[in-house]
Order: C-alpha cells, then structure tokens, then sequence
C-alpha cells in the first residue's frame, strides 16, 4: 500500500514546486470568487434559504470547480481544497511538505477573493457556511465527512487510480469532480452547508469576521477526505503501490 | 445471442468479487444520500409539488449518478441499481450469483444512507417515491417500465455495446446515463415519481416506514429494465454474443 | 462539393436499414416521451409561461436528446428529428430512400410517446408549441429557421465534419447537441416554442387534436435544417467531398 | 516566451481566413443568439432582477458558448469574443491583422442578431449590461477583470496549453470554457453583470440605443483577457515558446 512521502525543505525551491503553488493560489482565488459570489448573489437576490438560490449556488460550485481543477491540473493538480491534498497526502500521492504549500495558498486565495467581493460589492457580507437551526456540532461533522468522503472518493475513481481507464476516459475526472460538489450541496446545503473544504469555508468567515461553527468546516471535511483516501488505498485499489509518487513537476 | 450466466458459490468469495459488492455497498450509499438529501432539501424549503424542488432533486439525481457510475465502473461496473444489474443479466453481462449479491449491497447502501440521513437532520422523514393522485397501479407501473427501459437502453447503448465506439467516445457512458436520469426525472417525478431504481425506494420506505405504492418500484424497474436487455440484445446488437462474459474481476 | 443520394429501394429492405429506422422510432419515442412528459409536469405545477417551468423543459430536452443521439448513435446515426434527417440529405450524408423511412419512424414514435402520455396522466394535454401572443407566422418561421440553424450548424460541426478532429474529441458531438437545444429553448421557448423538430410538435398536436400554429414547425426547422446544411457543405467544409456517403449499415 | 505576431495584409485574403472571420460571424451569431434571448426571455417573464431568471441566462449562456466554440474549432478557434482575441494574440496565438478582422467579425455577427432578436419580438428592449445600484465604475471594471481573467485563464489551461494532456483530454476544452462562463455569470451576474465580452455587450446597446456603463464592458473584459494571456505564458506556461504560431488555416 501506498505511504505517506514526507518529501523535504529543498522541493520548496524548485521551480514546478513554486508554480504549482501559484496555480493553487490563483485556482482557488477564481474557484472561491465564483462560489462566493453566487451565494452573495443569492442571498441579495432571494435571501437566505431558498431552493432556487441553493440550486444556483450548487451549479455555480460545481461548474467552478470542474473548470478550475482542469484548468490547473497540469500544473499543480488543481486540489483547490485542503481535504482534497490531505485525502491524496495520506495515499502518498502529494508529499507533505508540498501539501502544507498548497493549503497555505488555498486559504490564500480564498481569503483574497472574499476581501475583494466585499469591495467590489461595496461591503456585502460573504455568506459563511454554519449548521441549520437544531442540528449540533455532531451532525454537522458527520455530514461534513460523509459529502467529502463523497469528493475524495471520486477524485481517487475518476482521476488518481490509474485502473479507471476500464471506465471512463482519462480527463473526464476533473469535470465529474465539479459534478459531485454540486450534487452534494443540492442535499447537504440546507443542512450542513456541505462545504466539504476548509479553505472555502475560512475566506469568507475571514473577511465577514463571523466564526460560528467554524470548526466542523475543518474537522469534518478533513477527516472525510482522510478517511476516504484510506479506504480507497486500502480496499479498492487493486494492486499495491500502484501510483509511484510524483515527480517534482507532477501533482499526482 | 446472449445467455443468462448462473455462475457458482466460489464466485462470491473472490477477492474481485468481493471489492465489487463492497464497492456497490460505498456507491450505492453516496448516491442515495445525495438523491434523498436533495429530496429532504426540496421537502423542507419548498414543500412537496414544486417544479423548482423537483429540477434540483432531478440535477442531484444525474450528477450524482453519473459521478458515481464513473468513480466505481472499474471496480464493480457502478450498477448501484437492481435494475440495472436485471437489464445487465438478462444480456449474459453478469452472473446470476453476482448479481443477487449486487442487489443486496444496493439494498444495505440505500437503507443505510437513508437512516443516517434521518439522525443526521434530526429526524425529518426521507420522502417516498408515489404516484400521484388520480393515478392508478397499472399506469405507475407502465411509466417506470418505461423510464427505465430509457434508461437501460442508454446504459446498453453508452456503454455496453462496444459498436458504440463508431459513435461517442468510450468512457462517456457513465455521464450520459446521469443525464437520462435527470432528464427522466424531469418527465416523469411528478406523476409515478420516477425511481427507475428498487434499492432507491426502499431506503426511504423502510427509514420513513412508508410503503404506499411501494411495489410499483419494485415491478415497473425492473420489468423496465429486463425488456430494454432483452431488446437491446435481440434486436440492435449487431453481432450475437458480441461481448464476451466478464472475467471475476470485471463487471460488463 | 456532396450531391443528394437517392438511393434505391431494396435499400429499405436491408437488415442494417431496418435496424436504423426501428432504432429511429425507439429513440425518437424515449426521447419525445421525455420531453413532452417535463412539459407536462411544467404546466401542471407551476402553469404555462414560467421562466422555472421553461427551464425544467430545456433541461429535460438538452439532456434527452444528448443521451438519446448518443445511445443511438451506431445504430442510426440518431437523429430524432426531420430537420436533421433533412439537413444531412441535403449534404448526402443519407440517401433520400433512408431518409424517408427515418421521418416517418420519427412521427411514429413520437405519436406514440403523446398518446402513452395522455393514458398514464389520466388524460391530462400534452402542451403543443405555438407562437406567443403578437407574434406573426412569419416572425415564428424566421426564429425556427435561426434556431434550427444553430442546431444543424452544431451537428456538422460537432459530428459531421472530420476535421472537428483538430478541435473536440470526436464523441462528444452527440453530447454538445443536447446542449445547443437546451440553450435554444431557453432563448425560444417563450417567443417561437423552439421547436426545432417537426416530429416532437406532430406527437403533441395529433394527440391534443391542436393544430394552432402547427405548420410553423415544419416550414421553419425544414427550411433552417436545409440552409444549415447547404451552407456548411459549400462555405465551410473545407476538402469537398471529404465525408464518403455511409455504407448501408452507417448513418453517416 | 512568446511574442505578439504582426502578421500582413495579405493574409486577410487567403482562402482559410476568409472562412475563419466567416466562422466567427456566425458563431458569434448564433451565441448572442441564444444568450441574449435567453435574457430577453427571462425579462419577458420574470423581471430583471430575479435568481431564477439570472440562472436561465446563466445557462443558456454557458452552453450556447460550449458549443459554439466546438463548433467551429477546427475552422476559426470559436474565439466568439473580442477579450478572448486579444487574449490570445498577446501570447502570440494569433496573428494581429487576424485578430482585427476577428473582432470586427465578432461585432457584426452580435449587432445582427440582437436586431433581428428586436424584430423577431415585435420590439421588446434588448437587455443591456449594467453596474448594480450602488457599484461605481472601477468596481464594475475591476469585476469585469476578475471574471474575464477566469475566462481566458481556462482558454489557456484547458485549450491552449499543450501540456494540458496531461489531465484533461484534448477536445473537452471547449465544453469547459462555456462552463466557467456560466458559473461566472452566477457569481457576477447581479453585480456588473458579467459581460466578459465586449462584442456581446456591444449588440444589445446599439439595438437598443442604451449605452449605459457601455465603456466598462470593453476596458474591463479587454484588460482582463490580457493579463490573463500575459500571466499564463510568463509564469504557467512550461516550456518558452510551447506553442508555436499556427498555420493560416489554423487559429491556435
């Protein structure tokens, strides 16, 4: 089975490593302002809680993360989302020294979108995600675990197991990605949030300085997206180490 | 043209086989808890009847259905459906050994998604699949046998008959077989509800303990999806026994 | 530059002719029963003239007639529809023989689509396309012809044209034209009906007994399907004669 | 790194320009087309400032610009857009007399659908993008920016850069580039009305004669689509010049 790669302080300094975490930065800033910006753009438009904002706000989140993780994918993987590194981190598929880089960026461009949404919108607040009235901070995480565990577990399906070419074609996993985030925020937006990423959820309780249940947008979907790339490693990939680990220049 | 394959007890202690039915287990579960949470969604923001619950329960259906065909195609063929395993079986695709373990896994993902989904939310009833009023048995069933017929037929058509490769590209299949649902979905959930998928309507009858109209979704799919095998094999595969039984680890 | 084929007779008696056009009626049926079936949920939740009904309706054909073109595809070329038929006669991508067998395979099945229709919804209408309030014949046969250009524009060049190689997978076509009638219902829909289809109008106007407007929606997708046709073939393809008329058992 | 090609006038003269700036009208056509009647649609039947309406629009607008840009690939490079033009000619992607004839193209094909979309409807306005209430001129540049750089940012990640291949396949580019178009009219829709594309902002204003905020929607998507070109080749670009100038009948 696969084992974590801790990797070393030198790979900072190669130039892949560097750009892949300036795509991360950069995807993550798009990612977060189309997301962001359609849930400011429903709360403006119909307020809080409503089917027709929600369905919005889930094609928004999945047409953005289906484009943005294939725009970048050559470059630094287009993770975009710290459970999503922490998911491939713990299958040996991203070393640990490169996966603290890229969740720094991640909240980097996520914190950078949301400030600049609050300007441009002359000081709207950016929505942050919280657990529905009479749901407590359990239900939340394990909703939480369950929608990323859902991500993760289609990120090693669809793009990292290199047995999928019996299935679908290679390149078509960026986009299903995108797709399963959209269908988990139709079921779990009203509930949960279903952020299913830190790095989404901290950029705009940042710039909206609003922390209520911050928390399980990092327990949850960080244990999901662990617990899924165990699994997957563990159970369904059918033959061991089958991933040699990347090449400097290579996120997967 | 092609036989029912029985296959025999060892069968379900390979190693191939048992991944497959752990993996119908995984993917059945995610799909249900994508498509039942966006039917709670839709219940508790909009109520029962609306065509903007109704559009975003039949994009969570597609997204998540496509997703999850891809991400476990190459372990268990991504059946996550009794009707499908049916359609597959009748055409020789499958065995019979196979399959009746196949449907159990679809039955346990579906009721364990749907028991969770009620914890998780604090008890709200995970919404059954029945016709609508003025409606009778007769007419429920005949739509869902022809909703799944649509729907085997594209999974015949997408991705098993390997002429199709004059026509779209292998590995597109998964994705267009979400869409029909989605578009099913669309055509027919507000009259017989368009299940198309036993294990889909169980988890909620049995969670919610509702069984009105319950047999309807147990005879409509899979005498749907038995018919589209049978027409499918009979009439437009081109040359008999064109696709040879899988080997024990490999679903179609 | 393509002439018309005309064919001959025994062509139609040939097993990859039947194959094709029982394929035709198969496909054309799914794909009408889809269709009409979301229109009429749209009319019976929410009424005729609703920017979220329209939306449900252009979701249900994109999605319908991507899957239904696809699944069909290597079997008939899956066109479900006369405009098409007609457009790639024009080009002699199908002999006028074939193509006669193929319009009326798509008028029965989408007949037979409206009328299941009627009898599983205890009779309720299926809603025909007709001009919106103000609008004159002629303005209706313009926005046809404008719409079902676009749609034939796209065939050829998604599918047709080889030397869509340089640009998208070859495969993808079928899906791409799904998408373009989605995009042109949501244009139309309110204004012309968007039609684009003379057989998905026949079904609903025949089982409605309603033919207000109805030779619209032959002149019109007729006319645009043709001119589409004409223009790629002389302006736009760039090796004259670079697509050989189809063997029997091929479409194009 | 690459450099901004000049190109002569004679090139404006052979044969595989000809029919590449006739690509261009009426793929620019066809899309202003659907997107613009898709807005007109949802002012007709919702008003202005609606979340289901802005949602239609967004849709239409994503697919409609997904196949356009499929389309006509392989003949023009289904630029469609004046910002996307420049995009590419900072990197050297296209020639700048071609680049001329292109938005020149672009302009005509926008300008003749909007009048005939003014006729076809007996006179109804042609919406026009403009800045919410309470957003000034270099919030709605700024915005325009952010999302135009989204836009090319994708061109280039998903179409032009070779290295794509290794994550998404070849020829689904263009699909993913009218996805991003949608999610970003999703997020900046009800702010600056996220035109990213002059020549799309340009039709509606002059057959509508509104020229409202018309100077943001070519300073914002032009700046925008530039420093997306010039950020991508200097920093994410691999290999200095990876792509070499194409050929006359060849776009990128």
């Amino acid at each position: 089975m696969a084992k974590i790669a801790l990797g070393n302080h030198r790979e900072a300094a190669e130039p892949g490593c560097i750009r892949a975490v300036l795509a991360e930065v950069v995807l993550t800033f798009l990612f977060v302002f189309a997301g962001v910006g359609a849930a400011m753009t429903a709360e403006k438009m119909v307020g809080g809680d409503s089917i027709m904002g929600l369905t919005a706000v889930a094609l928004a989140h999945a047409l953005a993360v289906a484009v943005m993780i294939s725009a970048g994918f050559h470059i630094s993987g287009g993770h975009l989302n710290p459970a999503v590194t922490l998911g491939l981190a713990v299958g040996g598929h991203i070393s640990v020294v490169r996966s603290v880089l890229y969740v720094v960026a991640q909240l980097l461009g996520s914190v950078f979108a949301c400030f600049l949404l609050r300007y441009l919108t002359g000081g709207l607040d950016t929505p942050v995600h919280t657990l529905a009235a009479g749901m407590d901070g359990l239900q939340g995480v394990i909703m939480e675990i369950v929608l990323t565990f859902s991500l993760l577990f289609s990120v090693y399906g669809t793009i990292v197991d290199p047995n999928k070419t019996k299935g679908i074609i290679a390149g078509l996993g960026p986009l299903l990605v995108g797709l399963v985030v959209g269908a988990n925020i139709l079921a779990g937006g009203s509930f949960s949030g279903a952020s299913m990423n830190p790095a989404r959820s901290f950029g705009p309780a940042l710039a909206s300085w609003n922390w209520t249940d911050h928390w399980v947008y990092w327990v949850g979907p960080l244990l999901g997206g662990a617990l899924a790339g165990l699994v997957y490693e563990h159970v369904f990939a059918v033959s061991p180490s089958h991933v040699p680990l990347p090449r400097d220049d290579e996120a997967f």
